[in-house]
């Protein structure tokens, strides 16, 4: 379990044997049954999520009661309220896992403290950071000028795995469009 | 000029006064006339840009010609290609001042070497792309789940000195909806 994380770490820094032995110590395990919710509306965020097996989704509740799916995390990821984690707010979105998962969670103080003793986490935290900010700006890109079925193949593209995993309902919730919508898209590319 | 970024950047991390002169020392001016494009697709993209004084967009242009508007950028903000900036590939996007602009530029080669002299700056563009990342998070929750009212709303009410500076046409562009569905969305808010 802790390979997956230190292979994921030093894909991008170089660290001691030392160096991982201190980080692996901060990390606590966490599984997660299907359908455990790991944060809530108005939790206090405190902890970042590293998937080491399963699969997770973020999303937004609306006053309706509609699902909007902001995020997936499969293996090799990282799940959270983001903007609650690292401004210290109380949480938006509900984070559940959508198979059986065992996660490693860091605490966000205990990640600060890291920082000044190990600036090198600083620059692995800013890389992951740049990698999902450009993937975003794609996302938003792609939203202004692709067409349904276009986003839909682009995804199946970037995450097959994903694709996979979750049912049509979670990736239509993904895409913003109507289940109905997804699954017309669908019988159209099967046809052609 | 310099006071401004300096001013910028010690909100977030702590800087002494060789450090700052040696940070200044590695920024360039850059003064960009109204219409000017500081970048364009495939451009080999070096630079990253701190807007002095002035106002910024940058653009996607589809097949179609039509403009797809991904960002502005005001006073004491960064602007980009940033995927073609963090990963050193060829530019997708337009980089176009809006008005006659006054920016800094620092090089992707020049800001590594700062990184690991004064890893101090590591932190801050961590935490600006940190900020930047939970926006753009923001930004796909509301176009899953916001009308286009509400979304025109949000951005008057988060941006209120960009709406006042680009044209309806260019927030229209901005938000992914028609120019005629803004006015009519306009007029609609100026009767109530």
């Amino acid at each position: 379990m802790i390979n997956s994380i230190v292979n994921h770490v030093t894909k991008h820094i170089e660290l001691s044997e030392s160096e991982i032995e201190e980080f692996c110590g901060l990390l606590e395990e966490v599984t997660a049954q299907k359908k455990t919710l790991l944060i809530q509306p108005n939790d206090i965020v405190t902890k970042e999520y590293y998937v080491v097996n399963g699969c997770l989704k973020a999303y937004y509740l609306d006053e309706s009661g509609n699902k909007h799916i902001l995020q997936f995390a499969i293996e090799d990821w990282w799940i959270s309220d983001f903007e609650a984690f690292f401004k210290g707010e109380p949480a938006n979105l509900y984070i559940e896992a959508i198979e059986d998962s065992v996660l490693l969670s860091i605490n966000k103080n205990v990640l600060d403290e890291l920082y000044l003793r190990i600036p090198k986490f600083e620059r692995f935290f800013r890389l992951k950071t740049e990698g999902a900010f450009v993937s975003l700006r794609a996302r938003i890109l792609d939203s202004l000028q692709k067409t349904n079925k276009e986003r839909y193949l682009k995804f199946c593209e970037l995450y097959p795995q994903i694709e996979k995993r979750v049912t049509n309902y979670h990736i239509a919730n993904y895409l913003g469009i109507k289940p109905e919508s997804l699954s017309r898209i669908r019988k159209e590319i099967n046809r052609s």
